[in-house]
């Protein structure tokens, strides 16, 4: 339920439909999270989808129709794990050319859902120019505090990132024989993390139901970059931050930690530093890195004296 | 869930994937039929996607973008009425050029869902070289029995149609300027029955819980023609079947009730013919019409003394 790159620039569209549109029920969140959250609390159902499209998403020189196909369910699943839920049901939709090596995607979807803990219970197939994979997800979210939305965040919250960023986009520069700068370029290998990052990522499910239990008042995944995704968490909350370091994935650069997508890993607010120590702790989890904190002016994007300008890097590696 | 015209046309990598993935434990139905059913009895839910691309399954010249919009959703929709049951929650993923008309395409799903008694709760959209319409949609059973599957069909039942078939096709031979063999050319008024049947289809949801309420055995959609997916209820349920007379929409041709789809009238068998004309007369629905019955031989195909066959139909007008 992230929204890739839509056609004009055009998220206005959006915002009239969703006007048009009936509202949820008290207790329901639909349109604007990373996932919609309906039916009653206690038995609330997480729903989401995700676009992957090649050569939009995905450019099929750099990688197989297995990687699109495991990325296409990374991507709805993390919806589900920035809620603080598990993944349960998936549906894939597939469309491409007569040409298409349809056992390729469907095995990269298969491992997929194997490793993030779900089901594919349906979908649909058809003729199409070019590839494209929608996959829809269901989700619970189980003993606990309820989902985590975008909009929770207080000032003086910390702000926690699962793990080091950019890695991602420092694969994809790597498989486009490119050097980062001042740096000799690396070799494109299957086995190399950054490529396997780009190729291959995973939703931080784990990462995301322990962000929930310790304490989170805001969560969202770094789909589109961490300053365009955490910009949202802070207009959603209405509230600004300050960050100090941001972890780098090894071999990646700053740029491409700031801005680089598809690293899945979560960003979350929560009042208790404690807390989430513990929390992820008991289970099992590398503590989350401390990003920062939530300011109470709401227009403050600071990072290390400069403003952290969302659409800046937004469209940098897109 | 109607797989469309899949790439190659090639089944048999959904086969492949089928075996490949772990199967639905006791009471579930996962691939294969309209709609997944997933969770406890008396408290499932239905799920279901369908994929809706320009230049495959709706031709842009002929219809608007809020048509294409509209038949999305009622595609989907059309699968949960074909298991008996109620549509609730609707993801709609949507890609295009950056020149799509959002805004029209928008207030198709909006009519089309308020028609249909659901809710849109969220979305993706992205940028494509064509437009895709992607639409998932979840469903609950009302209160009687459980949802109707494909399989339950028994040698003797009687086999029911909810309406007149080939409107649809009718209506898409109209806007292309074609008349009927020996008929003049309609006129491609936007008011025409047959136009607005191809356009703006319903998903028979009353019709389909009535049915299940009734007693049928065995439901599926006419989405690729009644002579195709007759065929695929038949071969689920392992009988054969005898028509008698098939009722075709006014100003359709015969050709065009059987082998013309998206006319998503529901295709259903049930033992008690009285049963099901008094389940629909209290439900205040016209009484389905009597196509056949369901016979044991299950290489039989029989129509007016000749056999249906169901390849040959299937591709005629797609």
């Amino acid at each position: 339920m992230t929204a890739g790159v839509p056609p004009g620039g055009e998220f206005a569209a959006i915002d009239r439909l969703m006007r048009r549109l009936p509202g949820p029920p008290a207790g329901e969140v639909w349109i604007g999270d990373d996932a919609a959250v309906v039916g009653p609390a206690g038995a609330q159902t997480l729903l989401t989808t995700d676009m992957s499209i090649a050569g939009v998403h995905a450019d099929l020189r750099l990688m197989g129709l297995d990687d699109l196909g495991w990325r296409a369910v990374a991507a709805a699943v993390s919806d589900i794990a920035a809620m603080g839920g598990r993944a349960t049901h998936v549906l894939v939709a597939v469309a491409g050319p007569p040409s298409t090596d349809l056992d390729a995607l469907y095995e990269g979807v298969a491992q997929s859902v194997e490793a993030h803990g779900c089901r594919v219970v349906g979908g649909d197939l058809s003729n199409a120019p070019q590839v494209v994979v929608v996959v829809a997800v269901t989700g619970v979210v189980g003993e606990g505090p309820g989902p985590v939305l975008r909009g929770g965040a207080r000032a003086g919250d910390h702000l926690f990132v699962t793990g080091p960023l950019g890695g991602s986009a420092a694969g994809l520069r790597i498989l486009r024989g490119l050097a980062a700068p001042g740096r000799p370029p690396a070799a494109a290998s299957a086995e190399n993390p950054l490529v396997r990052a780009h190729r291959r990522p995973r939703a931080r499910l784990a990462e995301g139901t322990a962000a929930r239990r310790s304490g989170a008042t805001a969560m969202i995944d770094v789909s589109d970059g961490l300053a365009a995704d955490l910009g949202r968490l802070a207009a959603a909350s209405g509230v600004g931050f300050s960050l100090g370091d941001v972890p780098v994935a090894g071999g990646a650069t700053i740029e491409e930690a700031l801005g680089g997508g598809e690293d899945y890993e979560l960003v979350f607010a929560a009042p208790d530093d404690d807390a989430v120590r513990r929390g992820f702790d008991a289970a099992g989890l590398a503590v989350p890195i401390v990003l920062g904190e939530c300011t109470a002016d709401r227009d403050q994007r600071q990072w290390a004296g400069t403003v952290l300008a969302p659409s800046g890097w937004e469209h940098r590696f897109r």
